[in-house]
């Protein structure tokens, strides 16, 4: 689908089926709201899908890979060949993302966006824009064209799994280099300092870190991104990952499927897909809350309250996969518990 | 095994385990420290069990049940009669404890330590000390050595377990009216004001939760718990529940097994297991910080930081065993990652 096919396809959340799960989560046998946020995020299910008793029988994690033009300003504590070698190492399965997505029942599909260098692989998911962006600190990362491909790229890899079964989409990145545009989107949209949202990423030391605000303020002043703009900000100080991630997003939204997103370039994605679509963030699941500095500023501009808070920073969609195993516990809760009156438990006095 | 024995046995953190497993995490294809307490946490259980490749395929939930006499000065809000109602849901397979037992892979085994009516069913562990507590407001809960005889026989339930196959034990508790003994616990304990650890428990109302406050204080001026003593302080205003948890916990330390405690009244009779044998605190893995109200000031005398926040107060170990999904992946990800060399990936400039 387009991207206007897209933005007019995602409705509001189904108001009577979250009102049915309330009423039969306040059934359930166990003092009201004791189970605290697993109750909401279980209503917040309903809402999203439609149905009183959610299943999530099919679990699927999107690990979206791309490379910075950027990192020639010294903003990474790893060299851009890591992005393709991580990208086999997926393959191969011996990263995080493999453990912890099989660990909880989860698919992974690895979408090449737009790394550096040829991935020959059937294992790989070719949506191939450029090998990598332009350096955003000298002009834009992408030509506007190349942002609508990226995400109607990202879209179309929801649509196929969607043919499959998909019941949850969790969203992952592989990118050397890209905290450094997910941070430009953020400073673009929230309108905070470049100080405040940029962190250490994979692990720059307080040199290389001064290097990334500078290339980030630097992003910013050439380029002008237009903050009302999604579209544009993803051009001008964006990536290719985190444009298919947006795309991705959009497309589970459009088809009411939930979505967990990770840490920072994952939420900088979904900022991307609720500025062109502000119904989106009502299917937006924040998995955690990530280690960099500047992802609870991100998550506050969503509204989301994160599950996790276990200071990760690893990304690859790694918080998001440990957050399917909560979302799927809240919705077994709705689903599988009996009710006061089913197990003749005595209501409170 | 005697208290006495219990308490010999239990030996610190095996170092040499806990320096390989950090070791074996710091060469894994992620950023050093990327995944935050996940790593902690292997590196933790390594210590525990021994082993720098811990696998935790015997998941054990105990949740064990007991009534109190103190539910006389109206510091409930559901009658005592839900106590055996709930423990039958738990032998049907109806309630949140089964749910997310089931989810996480973990069996459930169900104690009577102290229900007040009989509860004859092959699915219940039957242990029973007496016929609920006395009235901790008026007198000691139990006697002495009912206190050591419901440490020994929670033990014992871990004991048989172990012969099955126990590699983490979760801990669990049903008990209508048990935030009281478990504040007054914490309260004589830590030494704070009742007023700062006492919370509603299943949802009592303003008053209801004066006249608890008013009771835990009645507990504590009456029977004189000795804080350095955890039998005495079991005795005079615990429950048998309490102590028998108490007594699983020291027994799973005892045998080099992980403990994830729920929430307050686990974390009550952590404090008990703790105070009778300093050592079983490095074996306990705080898996919430539950929305009662002292549970932090309980953590902290601990010196535990949970590993979820959802606003959980349900109890009956549903935090605990949401908690096992993310010690598992834990242990997964020292387990079967890859390392830098294994998957040619280049490390960190």
């Amino acid at each position: 689908m387009s991207i206007q096919q897209l933005i007019a396809k995602i409705q509001p959340l189904d108001e009577a089926a979250m009102q049915a799960a309330r009423a039969r989560q306040d059934d359930l046998t166990k003092p009201r709201g004791s189970l605290g946020q697993l109750e909401d995020i279980s209503v917040k299910i309903a809402g999203i899908t439609g149905e009183v008793h959610p299943k999530l029988t099919h679990k699927v994690v999107t690990t979206m890979a791309g490379d910075h033009g950027v990192v020639a300003e010294g903003v990474s504590a790893y060299p851009s060949e890591v992005t393709p070698q991580m990208v086999m190492n997926f393959v191969f399965g011996g990263a995080a993302i493999n453990v912890l997505s099989q660990h909880v029942g989860a698919r992974v599909i690895i979408v090449d966006m737009g790394v550096a260098s040829e991935l020959d692989h059937p294992a790989v998911v070719n949506k191939k824009i450029a090998l990598g962006t332009k350096n955003i600190a000298q002009g834009p990362a992408m030509t506007r064209a190349q942002a609508i491909q990226a995400i109607e790229a990202g879209a179309a890899v929801v649509e196929a799994e969607l043919e499959k079964g998909l019941d949850i989409l969790a969203t992952g990145d592989m990118g050397i280099g890209n905290t450094t545009p997910s941070a430009a989107i953020a400073a673009a949209i929230t309108g905070r300092s470049v100080q405040e949202i940029a962190g250490r990423g994979t692990g720059v030391d307080d040199e290389g870190l001064q290097r990334k605000i500078t290339a980030i303020q630097k992003a910013l002043d050439v380029n002008h991104p237009n903050a009302e703009d999604g579209l544009d900000t993803l051009a001008k100080v964006g990536g290719f990952e985190i444009g298919g991630l947006a795309g991705a997003i959009l497309a589970a939204a459009a088809h009411r499927k939930p979505i967990l997103i990770d840490g920072f370039i994952s939420t900088a994605a979904a900022m991307v897909a609720v500025s062109l679509a502000p119904q989106t963030r009502h299917y937006l699941i924040a998995a955690h809350r990530s280690q960099e500095l500047g992802h609870q500023i991100m998550l506050e501009w969503l509204g989301l309250e994160p599950l996790l808070d276990l200071g990760l920073r690893l990304g690859e969609g790694t918080g998001a996969a440990l957050g399917i195993s909560l979302v799927e516990a809240a919705c077994k809760i709705l689903d599988e518990m009996a009710t006061f009156s089913e197990a003749g438990v005595s209501d409170k006095e």
